[in-house]
């Protein structure tokens, strides 16, 4: 049996149109841009909420598709130089430096619409299609994940409080793990009271892999981390470790990985997978 | 009765969150490129072609925004530096020149999330809401405008024979002008003869209005026009006055202006507003 990733690779690969499909150079965008790619931790959050459902995996690929298609749009256009501006991502030249920024703005724009496309095209009872579709489409909107990019960029070289830096992780990166874990749960027609458990776990997740990725970008050399290393202190970006210290940025997420597994209790040993997913954002390494 | 322009107006104005809504920056520029603007030739072909149908404005709206939004994210990323590099908009800076690129890409990113949540949140039957959806997602994406796009900025300095450039512009701006018609056909539940004939319409309109907008840049000045003018010229484009002469495009326009009203026959005088856009897509000034 694959393991999540490994099935979420081969997805995305039937799902994205050939690189030699016209336009070709706007399809090898896309695919360099969403294929063979990072942790994929958002479809195994899709995956694992849907199992503790019992949805079978064939059921969920659609949404995890779509929310990595989502997450790649917004690293192709965060990498822009008129963003972050950075060279390299998961280890390769980012988008704009192996195509061009014309063709990176446009890959990130068309998978942004793949997404979209994934959900609208499922097989799925259109109810539960409508239920999916409106759960991401507020995650990456102007008040969910692209929001809090916007917040991020009005955020350089001000020093922001602990509550701004929240709320701007809350949206960039909170949202969109957020919707991988309430998908399935609005697919499998989940209850309100199990709805708000899964979101409350999703919230302290959110955070949790925010406060781990600002301790590595400290700790990590570039070569480790696959993205340029040390870049958040070089830009005198807010961070938890620059907010806390790394000792109190440690502290607290030590919290967080208690208190997490408690979100899911109602759900027994079915949310174990969860559980692990939990401690492999806490604890990942480079 | 307002007009559809400015009914389109109000709804979008409804639509969009508050310029003081957090991110207030983004929201800002987001209201800066969707309202007050253009034409509205594509609100216009989704109300006219709604009434052939015999829907109220009203179930209308959220697909004339939507539409709207979907060519107000192109504009915006189309007017960046890497992309086309324009100043000028509808007579105002260009969103990227009244407030910075990457609140420029943020919001063309937000506008088309908002777009497909302008869909999902209409109050129309499950069935004909995935209908249209799917109609909009197919032309916005790879192998739709963006697409388009992406070849356009493929062709920049090759000079395209005109199998070729027909090909950019079918996908690049014909795309969109025919999602605005097949939309509310789909949502009428219009058979497929009746799809046909008004996909046949919209794809000569497309076309007369890509032919009529290269011949206006050849002879418009900047402050007719509200945005840069021969800049096609200048950038050495393909456009078909290039290819067929002044007066050659001009012919062929003149054909596409005969053949337009014929494709609508079957629907008698109920067409005559798409008849009426059709006249005003060939012959519109500055």
């Amino acid at each position: 049996m694959p393991t999540d990733a490994a099935r979420l690779e081969r997805a995305l690969d039937a799902l994205l149109p050939p690189a030699d499909a016209i336009p070709a150079r706007l399809h090898a965008a896309m695919r360099y841009a969403a294929l063979d790619g990072g942790k994929r931790l958002r479809a195994r959050l899709v995956y694992a909420t849907g199992r503790l459902f019992g949805l079978p995996e064939a059921t969920l690929d659609p949404a995890a598709c779509a929310v990595e298609l989502i997450h790649a749009y917004s690293l192709v256009h965060d990498d822009l130089p008129a963003m972050d501006d950075d060279a390299l991502r998961r280890g390769k030249p980012t988008v704009h430096v192996a195509f061009d920024e014309a063709t990176a703005i446009l890959a990130g724009d068309a998978l942004q619409t793949a997404a979209f496309q994934a959900l609208a095209g499922a097989d799925w009872p259109d109810a539960a299609k409508l239920r999916v579709l409106a759960a991401l489409l507020a995650a990456s909107g102007s008040r969910g994940m692209c929001g809090g990019q916007q917040l991020d960029m009005d955020a350089n070289g001000q020093g922001l409080d602990l509550d701004a830096l929240r709320q701007v992780h809350a949206l960039k990166t909170g949202a969109l793990i957020k919707a991988a874990i309430r998908m399935p749960a609005e697919l499998a027609g989940a209850d309100a009271a199990a709805l708000a458990d899964l979101s409350a776990f999703a919230d302290d997740l959110g955070l949790a892999f925010q406060i781990r990725d600002d301790i590595l970008d400290v700790e990590a050399s570039t070569e480790q981390l696959g993205k340029s290393a040390g870049k958040d202190a070089a830009q005198d970006k807010s961070t938890y470790p620059a907010l806390l210290g790394l000792d109190g940025a440690k502290a607290w997420l030590a919290q967080l990985a208690e208190r997490l597994p408690r979100h899911l209790a109602r759900f027994g040993e079915r949310a174990n997978e969860l559980r692990e997913l939990a401690d492999f954002a806490v604890s990942r390494g480079h």
